[in-house]
């Protein structure tokens, strides 16, 4: 990535470029999240999570009658938002068929990206090594949340569309989850290492057990791909790779069922 | 469903109404399973699983010139299997722009499921109250591989085109692990009752946790659909609703994650 594209505009020429940037970045199918493009939100759990974080900035926001009616009713504030009162059909529009928006749909911009010198150095971070898929990352967010995760640190930039289902999957954990954003994950590793996280990758093929392990906080999870597993670079900075104990005929599990797991193992051994 | 549309029928009338049933099906929208409907399997984990299962009968196989040589490679008779080679474009023009075939597309006969009278009163088994998300129970049923259960209960009949996105998620664990289909949930669960069956309901607002419980084997872990929950009437069998102790600020996990974590807890506890 050239530094070009990333020195900073003066705010008067940023919302004129926004549309321009998205177009571009869409038809060279980069999916690379422009600094002045707004993420989706939408869904019940999704957008009132947004509205409820003091941190969200949202740009916009499109809502059906029933759905505003229900806000006011739960006593969330939106009167300090630009809105527009829709139809639902009109949220159908901008959606996938298989999108369940609820009356809710939002733009916003993008939650600030925290850097690894800024994590706190108690319990557990989760490092994605080039995790993908929308869903997954959305359910390993909800988890994450759920399991009261400091961070997760991943190398993923996703386009707007792909966030909307993201932050769907992960039912306002967005909101409650940092997201370290790293272009290089074995130096984001390292750096986490020299701040005293002991870095541990999960690898099906692995010698040991996670569970069998004496685990110490601060607490770095590392989780690969489906298929991939971790790179052979996100491999060798790793301070132990470990498997999980599957009983069964097979061995590997989905990314989002890995993470919980590993994030119940550890949470215990840690806590315990 | 009337006992007429079960009756078998003679094999020479199978073939010719397959077709017909299914356009059926698919008008009403009823995604009711005939018992003519063949299942879609794709991607290479799920169609090898399904040519290594002398269970799985395939009618045909559709299979890329790279495929097939893979398959040779690796030993995989496919011989017996009416096969028809194809380029790449002909399987993607079969399925939804992110389904990822790997060159390989088969039609099978689904498999036959058993009833409870014959499930094994060992160890433990899953029942699903209305969880349809195809991605989700693919997930669901890999995991439950995993964890070598003995058999997965479930109300949801899924279209041919629903079961492939199931199949692909499951990374082959279709062929693993039994699916036992019921049309009364609540029935069902007090037949497992009835053969010794400890039933217990997972319920994010249920007092106990399933970590601090005694659990014995056979055991049915019931889980309910995101967002609804157990209906009224299967609460209502269970011996006992339980959580799952969660330390952060999201109570509820995609349900996928949750079958994985209560899985552990209670493998754990059965085999300790």
């Amino acid at each position: 990535m050239s530094e070009r594209q990333w020195r900073p505009k003066p705010h008067s020429q940023r919302r004129r470029d926004t549309g321009r940037t998205m177009r571009h970045a869409f038809r060279r199918g980069e999916h690379r999240q422009s600094v002045d493009a707004p993420i989706v939100l939408y869904g019940w759990h999704t957008v009132t999570a947004a509205l409820a974080n003091p941190a969200r900035r949202i740009r916009k926001l499109w809502a059906t009658e029933n759905a505003l009616r229900r806000l006011a009713e739960e006593g969330i504030d939106t009167q300090s938002i630009p809105y527009e009162v829709v139809r639902p059909q009109a949220l159908d529009a901008r959606l996938t068929p298989d999108a369940v928006h609820q009356g809710l749909y939002a733009e916003a911009d993008p939650l600030p990206s925290p850097e690894i010198e800024e994590l706190s150095t108690s319990g557990i971070v989760l490092v994605l090594d080039q995790i993908t898929d929308p869903h997954n990352v959305g359910a390993i967010l909800r988890t994450a949340a759920a399991f009261a995760v400091g961070a997760i640190v991943t190398t993923a930039r996703h386009s707007p569309e792909v966030t909307g289902v993201l932050a769907k999957s992960a039912s306002g954990a967005l909101e409650m989850v940092p997201i370290v954003t790293v272009q290089n994950l074995a130096r984001a590793l390292a750096a986490l290492k020299e701040r005293g996280f002991l870095v541990v990758g999960l690898d099906s093929e692995a010698a040991d057990e996670l569970a069998a392990m004496t685990l110490t906080a601060p607490l770095a999870l590392v989780l690969g791909a489906e298929g991939k597993g971790l790179r052979h670079g996100t491999r060798e900075v790793c301070d132990r790779l470990v498997r999980l104990d599957l009983p069964g005929s097979i061995k590997s599990l989905n990314v989002s069922n890995a993470a919980a797991l590993a994030l119940y193992i550890a949470n215990r051994a840690i806590t315990l």
